[in-house]
């Protein structure tokens, strides 16, 4: 996937991203770190913990969606305005093989840039015996919020 | 949204249901319990907790997908054989609002069942200052897996 | 599905829907008519043909889609200001059954009327041998435009 | 996108597909030609028509599905066996933007081939004043159909 060549709208995009992930109980919660930030890609690495599975040991789907719709929706912020807020309208996850590994990376990458609506697609990766395999797909669409001080960043 | 009529097929559905659900170590990090379990149908209720949440203080979108979709994977569950297993395929999820509130209901029913593959929706709702309100809906697809020892329940 | 209490904000939003709809090359090639536009919630009928066939003879998936993907986007656009277009974001739709039927049904009804972004949710029946049966869900996204000229209806 | 290194199973799949596209009236009604077939890989061509329009005279959204559902699901094709069948379980599109062009070109491009169920990824571009652009990017998955005389190819 090519991230598109959008120039980033603010310089300072890494910082504030940096900013807004460490605001976020959820990724602390799980054990996610921001792995990569730059313009219109941001990949996500998570790895495998107990408290986090399905029945069948495996990462649950959840688990993996909520750190792929972070790196899809933090890849949407580097190409916006400094002082905008992104909400997530909607993403559909295609859950690709069993969540299996020692870890985990998740790559979102921006499809479009738009003034109100981006596009971003996302990739979720296991480590497992020294190999990397695909194991979901997601398509996300995000939404800019500006002027509103309860959703910023 | 009303569930199918089919009846179960295995007779011990519920207790399948609770078994399989005390074995996610997810949603014993997430703090879901199961609210209910009928034919077709399965609610989950999730507390507001602040290790939970994105930047805004809101519950973080993945972790109300991870709750829907347990949802509804249990609710397709209820309609399988006993010895058959459940796989989320996809899902796709539409954040209507932002998830705020004290606690959090996520209802999963059956729209079709059939041998191989099940379409479920999911319905989740805030409970915030008296009201419920509707937060987030869900289109699920689940295959039925049987023969396979690291896929049960 | 209930539509949403929501009073239309334009009394003319049928006259509307309907002008738009005769509009559509699209929905004259496939032989659509609209059978149903309340304020929510807009039903387009469409009657089996060869020439809409996918190669089993079943109606193609993309036609159940278009139909139904027309319904949804007049059922969001009867709740919207009189002089806003309506865009389709995105939508997702799932296919239960081959859409086997002399005619076929689709539904439109708004899950969520906001004012720049609505959400639908669509289901195809197929009419075939006396009885009614389920044949697609759809969940879709809109966005509505204002000011500008060549999104109008 | 990548095509997965998968090997055709089928030696004779391009003339399997094209025998089949033949048969899918709703392809011979919007005027889509098969461009390529190749292991996972389909490209579908379409003409802008009239015929085909929304009511702002860009090519109807359905339309655009309808032609890159044939070509995810030909790309899923591919990779099956020479008897089997396939159906489209679901699919989600994203409208990036309006389907204005003198034609288009539809990519499906197999991401997963299981032995059930198989993954595409499909992108729509339109041809434009001398350009190509991304005008709408869909998430499909299929299923692969044996043992039924009623669903072949």
């Amino acid at each position: 996937m090519d991230a598109p060549r959008s120039a980033p709208q603010d310089p300072a995009f890494a910082e504030r991203v940096r900013a807004s992930f460490a605001l976020q109980g959820a990724m602390h919660t799980i054990g996610a770190t921001l792995a990569e930030i730059a313009p219109g890609r941001v990949v996500i690495a998570l790895p495998w913990r107990q408290e986090l599975t399905q029945q069948h040991g495996f990462l649950h789907a959840g688990i993996v969606a909520t750190a792929l719709d972070s790196a899809c929706g933090y890849a949407a912020s580097t190409l916006m305005p400094a002082e905008a807020g992104v909400l997530t309208i909607e993403y559909k996850i295609n859950l690709l093989a069993p969540a299996r590994g020692a870890s985990f990376r998740m790559e979102g990458v921006v499809v479009k840039a738009g003034r109100t609506i981006s596009v971003t697609e996302g990739r979720a990766y296991a480590l497992h015996e020294g190999s990397e395999k695909l194991i979901a797909t997601m398509g996300a669409t995000l939404m800019t919020i500006t002027g509103r001080d309860d959703i910023k960043h």
